[in-house]
């Protein structure tokens, strides 16, 4: 499969998100860019596991990391006996999934699955570190692809010119988004909420469009209202972290506060993402509730005076009441029809 | 008279905000502050117009900056003759009140007063650099004492278990509240929205809570609705930089958006401040759009790409069907009624 990562932004060549090459693992610094472009290196599958518990890489990045790490886990142990080198990678596979507890369930289905690619080559007598970045490439060619399609159900709904107001980082949606938008002479107009406390939505989104071409405007997060009233906004998106089956969303803080002034501007928000399977409803999502030091903080600045107390929900809940849409890889459904797109067997990872 | 900072915390002493001594007007750098505590030193009176410009100080703070600015204009003219002194006053006053478009008439106000002490003095062969600084003081005390009315006026709105979201740096009437609740023993939570892009609420009233002992919380200014929805809060308000008759406020960008949420959220909103008399309405007011780098900074780090545009619009416009009250010197007003508050004579400045 021809590596579908062609055309797109800096920060989503896979060169770019992590990558294993002779015997160690690059990983972007997503906390700084693109203040310092700045690339962790790490020697051993432990120091992946440990970047990606700094939060070195977000969104979908540590997807690409843990797989990469379990490359890198497959070059530290080349010189073990073959049953050695299989139990390395079973606890490599699990170090690394555990990285960050809120998605080890969703890396342990990659790690695993590299594991398994790793331990059939040992047998086999071939390499498996190269099976296993291979599979790596593989799986990101996969997710890339049924992004592109979601993307395309986005696009079709804007006009040749647009204005979109986006919040967070989308990461490979945005990125397809703007390949696509590329590719079809559609010419968007970018409105970025800069997405407090760690401003992805000023750092990543917004230079991903700015380096696409498209004209790129960040917004603080408090001047969403003063955007909608005096602005033309045509449309919102955002990704999501969790989409439940009757169609609430868990996304970057801020998202809910953006859907609510849209409604009252008149400003369709629509989210892209796949509906969980395993989450009914705003019940089953469980709000993690992150260190409040980093909301009180700019980069490793401290702002505030030292008696002053924080808090950091890292996402909101929006109900399905202020979204229009939910655009899948199968076309927009309603959020009160999600069900539908439920009904039919889905594998992304 | 007494002066009216006893007990304030440290950014409302008077020579906290701006002062005049032997040649030079020190301004508290409120940029940077609690991040460092610095002043800086202006040696002209052109110097005080350009730390207004480039919001060394603001809310209140220009107003009492422009007074000692005119001190320090006579202090610069001392060896004028008594015409060309009068008339170099003339041009500071011109000077230093229009540093910021959108309050200019207000400091016009101080400025042109200053200018008639300090031409009186000259004219009577008295010091004009002690008459302005003594009228900057006597109107700072008049400014606090009828700002502790307003306190006074707002605080009842309050049970004595209160929770209080604020946005941006009320100033004054920020440390009055504070004053008066400690004196009356309420116990109220503060909330503080951080205000992007300088982090008014986040680094000044933040810091004036804490530092008179209340139990202070920021929330980035993406947090509102989450608050909102999962917290109690009883009451909001932000001072405003102009309210017109008709009961439209201006305030630092970011308000108006709150003030939709807390509609949404049944928690009234409270704006604190005087109407004025030569704003009709919302067409009255100019919304200064000011330098768009400033909102992709921070402490002169820019957060974005280089191709990456900004926006900033100072301030945004809440209409008066989002306001529940205007709580000014003289008792809370619907914002329908401001005409019975501009009907009595009133002289703040």
């Amino acid at each position: 499969m021809k590596r579908q990562d062609y055309n797109l932004p800096y920060l989503l060549k896979y060169e770019n998100v992590a990558w294993y090459e002779n015997g160690k693992v690059e990983i972007l610094d997503r906390r700084i860019y693109p203040i310092k472009k700045e690339k962790v290196v790490c020697e051993s599958y432990v120091d992946v596991a440990k970047a990606i518990t700094d939060m070195v890489t977000q969104s979908a990045g540590p997807y690409t990391a843990v797989g990469m790490g379990m490359a890198l886990a497959a070059f530290e142990s080349k010189k073990l006996k073959e049953e050695d080198r299989i139990e390395f990678l079973k606890e490599a596979s699990h170090v690394l999934s555990h990285a960050r507890p809120t998605t080890a369930n969703r890396m342990g289905l990659i790690t695993e699955k590299s594991y398994e690619v790793g331990r059939d080559a040992i047998k086999s007598g071939k390499d498996p570190i190269a099976a296993i970045k291979q599979d790596t490439v593989d799986s990101l060619n996969r997710r890339y692809s049924v992004m592109e399609r979601v993307a395309e159900n986005l696009i079709n709904l804007l006009e040749d010119d647009s204005v979109v107001l986006t919040q967070c980082y989308g990461e490979t949606i945005i990125g397809m988004l703007l390949r696509l938008a590329k590719e079809k002479n559609k010419n968007i107009k970018f409105y970025c909420a800069e997405t407090r406390p760690f401003f992805q939505g000023a750092r990543l989104t917004a230079s991903c469009c700015a380096e696409m071409g498209f004209d790129t405007t960040v917004v603080t997060d408090n001047m969403v209202a003063w955007l909608l009233e005096n602005n033309r906004v045509d449309l919102f998106t955002s990704a999501a972290d969790t989409i439940t089956a009757d169609g609430h969303i868990a996304n970057k803080i801020g998202t809910y506060q953006i859907a609510i002034l849209c409604e009252r501007f008149n400003v369709p928000y629509y989210v892209t993402g796949f509906p969980d399977r395993d989450k009914k409803d705003r019940n089953s999502i469980i709000i993690e509730m992150r260190d409040p030091e980093q909301a009180l903080k700019f980069l490793d600045i401290k702002i505030t005076d030292d008696n002053v107390k924080g808090i950091y929900p890292s996402f909101d809940i929006t109900p399905p009441n202020l979204i229009k849409g939910v655009v899948t890889d199968k076309g927009v459904y309603g959020p009160e029809k999600l069900n539908l797109y439920l009904e039919e067997a889905t594998k992304f990872y």
